[in-house]
């Protein structure tokens, strides 16, 4: 275990005025820090890349304050300790949580979780990490599949999309995803199993729901908003179910737009139910879903897909692709370790 | 028990452009109807009228197909039994189901509901009927109140959110009505027992709601949608519920607004449930609303209003009145008997 003796960090310089670019950020060099009462040193292996990584630099309050301009760069991450004043961990510990984008950080104690060192960090962060879990308690928690339902997936071929479709054929359900592009529609068909793939860019997209979709939708899990959802809301049977997990639609634009049309009304005469969540709601409960998933990727009846990028000054441009869909999976970046 | 020689009816001429008026419907006499196989012959005595039966107007089918062209007007109602083919039912019986806007009826006994004749027809549509039951589902399958919480109800002065108030303060909430005019807010707080009432023609609603609800709302009975749901969807609190019941104020125009701005974004921030339902999705589980209301009433704790308007001929403009919000409680038309 080797200790830096730098620490780079990429930092937030102006709020995002639309799409997120490179000038949004400052990349530097930081002091290291040292470890206060109660706190750990961790050195940053493998950081999360994640859509709402760009709703936190917004101005407006998300279930976390924005962002400080000028400071640190949010992310979540697993690292190495390097030194502990908390009695629960050690160095060399394996830990999870908001480690920022930067080699090191001091973090209290009590805002990190420490993982088991027998599997891999890409793994812990993937399949069963925040990725694997936000699939896991979204669809079952909220959306509740049942055997023959029609389940639906936008950024299907992203992280948390590419899982839930996949938890969602396991649990019997007809699967769609929606994604951008039909490389990635022929990968959700021909490698994860989905039963059929509508690519939302295609001007007739609507109608390609419809016919992937023939006795309509039951479960929407939302990953994007915007009019995509619009579309799917029309397409839903009564009694239909959407979990919304995302808005990613919305994120990179300086005008988000007004809801879809239908609601309430729709809700209504089909008693549709909308409800949204952060995975971090079943803390209490990660230890059996990441036992669920483990046995399901035993099986061989779930993969994650990781799409890794080398190093920490890649950081803003996996974000901005991942925001632009150019991404296939899990988007991380490796820093340091294994 | 006379039987009508005649039978009078309201009939759909044209689908509403815009507001409802009474050029949209002709009034006048059909042929009295015989019971077929399986049928009954019913004499219509209390007409409810509802913002539903708007909506049933529109070409759009709802949870019912659009009202036919020069078809009588669909409407809820109780009558009593004058003829019967059905087995489960005989002449004198007190029933209710979709009688129409008209004098006579003959419906499928199956679609009938038979009543106790022991309650007054009046308390059998209102406090006990859908309203009640519509009041009490919505409330408790939806909302789920907790005591301490924070619920607001629209249309708060009407025939469901009159009674929803009552019973969320029952059940231990912080009661805020939204009505259309002061004097409905008066009524609301000093004779309904409503801890606050905003009026939601007041410029500064927005602000007079949030001193009305100081922790923010934890459940909102929305009868309305529009701008008054979207008020509210930004002052919800994390794990805030909407509960779906109507949409009046996009019923009655020509031109539906877009939903509410932060759908999906907010949901998922604030992890809120927007979840809509239909009174009869819990026909199984009428029994049970009944006796808990009937017992409340006896008890003093819950009252339902009346609006009660006389003779078959005033229908359309009651309805009309009710889309304007020219109505406190539930209206219904009493068209025979007692």
């Amino acid at each position: 275990m080797t200790e830096p003796k730098t620490n780079r960090q990429w930092r937030l310089m102006q709020r995002p005025k639309g799409a997120l670019s490179m000038a949004d950020f400052a990349w530097g060099e930081g002091p290291v820090p040292a470890a206060g009462p109660g706190e750990v040193l961790v050195r940053h292996d493998l950081l999360s890349i994640d859509a709402a990584n760009r709703a936190w630099m917004s101005p407006v309050p998300t279930y976390l304050p924005p962002v400080e301009l000028e400071g640190v760069m949010r992310g979540f991450g697993i690292g190495t300790v390097l030194e502990s004043n908390d009695p629960g961990l050690k160095p060399g510990d394996r830990v999870e949580g908001l480690l920022g984008w930067q080699d090191l950080a001091a973090v209290p104690g009590r805002e990190l979780r420490r993982l088991s060192g027998e599997i891999g960090a890409d793994e812990q962060l993937n399949l069963l990490g925040i990725t694997g879990k936000t699939a896991w308690f979204g669809l079952f928690e909220i959306g509740r599949p049942r055997p023959g339902e029609t389940v639906v997936i936008s950024a299907a071929a992203g992280a948390v999309g590419s899982v839930v479709g996949q938890l969602a054929r396991v649990a019997g359900a007809r699967v769609v995803g929606i994604a951008g592009s039909d490389e990635k529609c022929r990968w959700l068909t021909g490698e994860l199993g989905f039963d059929a793939a509508v690519n939302h860019r295609d001007p007739a997209m609507r109608k390609a729901l419809q016919a992937a979709c023939p006795k309509g939708i039951d479960i929407y899990f939302d990953n994007v908003g915007g009019e995509i959802l619009e579309t799917v809301l029309f397409q839903l049977r009564s009694g239909g179910r959407i979990v919304c997990c995302g808005s990613v639609s919305t994120y990179d634009t300086g005008t988000p737009p007004p809801g879809p049309r239908g609601i309430p009304g729709l809700l209504v005469v089909k008693r549709l139910r909308l409800e949204g969540f952060i995975v971090t709601d079943y803390e209490s409960r990660y230890g059996e879903a990441e036992k669920a998933l483990a046995a399901l990727a035993a099986a061989g009846r779930v993969r994650a897909a990781d799409d890794m990028r080398a190093g920490l000054e890649h950081a803003p441009q996996a974000l901005i692709d991942l925001l632009a869909g150019q991404n296939r999976g899990k988007v991380m970046v490796r820093i340091a370790g294994a």
